[in-house]
């Protein structure tokens, strides 16, 4: 049980968080898998013994020129442009021979721009990176020549576990902005949802808060950088108790906004990323995932989502697809 | 069994393959999917009862600027810059409080650059695009906005099958430059590698040439854009005929060059991805599933490999993951 | 002097300004220069001479994340980041010998997203470019093989004169949106302006609206994409009378915005791109020019403005310099 | 007459032109403009004069596809595509009424691509960037807060001297890669080419050296990043002593290549951008202005070269336009 919130000390917080839940050398000075270390072969077993129906459900957003990023800190949305089109092939004027014709493109994108990972070399606490290094010793102007997404490209892929908190605390299926999830929400929305939605070591958990249904419904507005529902700064301990591998929600920062300490800048990220080695996903879309579990009681899947391996990326898109 | 091919008349053997292996409205008129309704739940509960020791290969390349691009048609290889770094963070002129420090990054690539999916709008034959529709219609500046990319992405996960032709077939289990696998040699292949390797509906197979394991000794070279093993344009009846789901190889085209005629460009893509309506990989990275499929004796394995949904896209980078 | 506008007929306007207003094939069928064909080497020397005090000022406005784009038709701001860092030299990272230590950088764009020039082939009539070109035989995914930006780089340098509208017209210096400004009203400014602001055959105008000054005052608002003041459609004679070199504005669109049809799309641009070959300046910032030029009461001044010559661009990037 | 080179010692001899040739607070401990200051308004009035004929010349190579870059730190050609085009118009599928057509674009580009000035931020000494700042206190990964390339646009406009030491000591007017460019050459040139090619306070000078020219026929090569004709480190005490505002050379790198040391890299770069506070611009196409120069046997003549002013850039592209 983690001790009450200071709100004039988030310094003092994150400090004493960081000591409680650090898994710093857990694995080794060399380490740069973090909690994926908990995701084993006996756990991808496990989940791949939940494929029952065979239906896939893809969790990734629409990477496009209209998605919610409003240039935060650089971030646009993906610009796709296209090298050749269809229209140029019908015109003959491509050079190739006996009617073949071609369409090519390119993408230009922040690597946060929609569905990703934030990879070990994302966040920093004090100028310290994940296991200890000194932030600057990881990642430089090259990227992350230690813990770059690409080290995590073979290992995303296990048991995933959907909590669907704003179903079942929200008012139709949404949690309001500011709405702090703590350990006790996250308890008992697996209660509710019975004994296929325990979280336990190795896992991958999902948490829906309804944020994106809502900017659906109502426009982007500061989906990607405002206020929203999230995790409480208070799960640290829960995070690194029980030993998932990962967790990703349907917002753009994974914890709540405002957050709970009166000035401070993510201060979960700080020490979830840094200090417990957490792979924290984030602008998953979980509605289509979240309908049918509801609809079939199964809050457990097949889990793939593995970062598309740009070298030394601190944070990568990801075409998540569950399986059930 | 395909006619021989009159290296003098590539416009009419295309027009013949064409007419043979066409799945055209063979799902509608409104069919985005091609091959891909071949992929059904039930292909997917064996693939997923094909996870026994719970191991995973990611069959994906490194997404970097030493990528084997050498900018034929503006393909560059990617371009990965830093928002922010490690060394930002500890110089602490970031503007965050409490010793918040962060990292975020950009990339800036052709969607072909590296391990992708060909869309069903990369290729045409005579202004026209898969299921008889105008190219111009499909792929427009704006994209393709009838096949995008993105109607794939829940689709691409099931069973996959290696044929590792190099291994078989090859010296030191590499096949050269111009070396065209026929349906014959890939039925020498399955045939040697047992039980494990069999073909059907609803597969995704991966051949392995050696050709990336060459380029890896040698260096690039023109592995991007020059001659290759590959696919001999006489499997496309294999392609059709087999009702596979969708094919990926190690090399950059996945079909032969310099192809079997006297003057052509990609004979096969221009059958395959507007009349049969398959999806193509290209630049996956076979190397190490193999070397386990080699060891352990089962060529079987899930699969799933969900590209990247950028809207409207021709083609789209993918993390492959195989579990066995 | 024009005819009077029918609102409820833009089509019909249009077609009739193109009819009074063409100089097509005016300088022969392969014409690629347009407009810039009146700026001569004489009116060149008549530019270089109006160098009185030898004072510099730049029309650009800055090139930055921060600009005026809101993402209207995929046009971002542009997004500019660091291949390398004093603070990676510093940490002495980047293999250098003997304490060297560099920085490098890209840049993503829209060839629109600031201070640029309209190209040639930025606007069609009906499906027909200037001098009577089919739109596809000019500009293709390959961009504009006949009249891209690079063909008008030598060209840009000669006579600059100041049309400072939003000060002798305007509150406090500023137009309000939808002010269309009619020939007569240019001619009132560069009456009430005196000698120096005459206009004549191959000059570079510059006009001055105010909007921008107001865009810094508030905010961009919807500085690039929404309503302005510019220029009256009546103009389209007087821009073709005139026979100016080039026109540019501290707007984003150079004509006035809502225009001055019922239900219309810029349709000054569709009468001067195509039908007068006109080159077109946009988002210039042209506050501390006018304000030197109402301090010493000279409104003419020697211009220098090449596009970056971007092969086959539509529309380029230039940072235009004027000496007075 | 600086000291002759000790081969071995290239720190040693970067130290010492340094301590002679620095301009380190010469204007004063906030200054970013360096030798900028040297082009003064009297400078201007001298260069507009020299407009005689009215003819122009661009000094930009071709910003494309196919420029000379392959990959070097990165640096890849610039990348140009297509928003909309011609074809998207004719086929009236771009949802404007009335037949309005429109074509808009995009670029990616490393800002060193093609021809550019390098800004004070681009090279650094031992951690230590123009005027005595430390380099990660100028440059970070937002860019160069400093002395940004944008603190230069108004500037560059002045005096232009053109020095073809290709012509006058190449064999056909090309200098052999590794020919190291000495104070002599330099003013054996200006006497051969006679009293319009003095040097001095504020000018802007441009070397040829004809290895563009070379480029052109054989090939780009490694144009871009390998051996090369370029001024000898021997002429820092010149560059710094005949207070020129600036320098632009044909070649990827201003200086000689291989350079003069055993062992070093691009040594006359740390001794000129940090210490004497030189802007230096590469990869300018001197051909069309050379051939001109000499036909007429004028080597002097207006110049404007206002580099595009992203906000921060260590570097930036230029469409340099000569007049005579």
């Amino acid at each position: 049980m983690p001790p009450p919130l200071d709100r004039a000390d988030p310094e003092g917080a994150i400090a004493a968080a960081a000591r409680r839940c650090s898994n710093r050398h857990r694995w080794g000075a060399d380490d740069v898998l973090g909690t994926l270390n908990f995701l084993d072969a006996a756990k991808r077993r496990e989940g791949a013994a939940l494929v029952r129906r065979g239906e896939t459900f893809s969790l990734a957003q629409p990477f496009d020129a209209h998605g919610p990023q409003q240039g935060w800190r650089r971030r646009t949305n993906p610009v796709h442009t296209m090298l050749d089109t269809g229209l140029d092939a019908e015109r003959g004027t491509q050079g190739f021979p006996h009617g073949f014709g071609g369409a090519d493109d390119v993408v230009f994108m922040p690597l946060q721009a929609s569905t990703q990972w934030d990879g070990l070399g994302h966040v920093f606490d004090h100028g310290t990176a994940y296991n200890g290094r000194r932030a600057g010793d990881v990642v430089t102007s090259e990227g992350d020549r230690v813990t770059g997404i690409e080290t995590a490209a073979a290992h995303l892929a296990g048991r995933g576990v959907l909590l669907d908190v704003g179903r079942v605390l929200g008012d139709d299926g949404e949690l309001p902005d500011g709405f702090a999830i703590t350990a006790e929400h996250l308890g008992a929305t697996a209660a509710a949802h019975g004994p296929t939605a325990r979280v336990g070591r190795g896992d991958l958990v999902l948490v829906r808060t309804g944020r994106l249904t809502r900017a659906r419904r109502e426009g982007w507005g500061d989906y990607a950088g405002g206020d929203s529902p999230g995790l409480s700064f208070t799960t640290a301990d829960w995070l690194h108790g029980t030993e998932i591998a990962g967790i990703a929600t349907d917002t753009w920062g994974f914890e709540v906004r405002p957050n709970e300490f009166d000035h401070a800048f993510q201060p979960l990220h700080q020490v979830v990323i840094p200090h417990i080695g957490l792979y924290v996903g984030e602008l998953w879309d979980l509605d289509a995932l979240a309908a049918d579990c509801a609809a079939d009681g199964t809050y457990e899947f097949w889990l793939t989502a593995a970062p598309l391996p740009v070298t030394g990326a601190v944070g990568a898109p990801v075409a998540p697809v569950a399986v059930k």
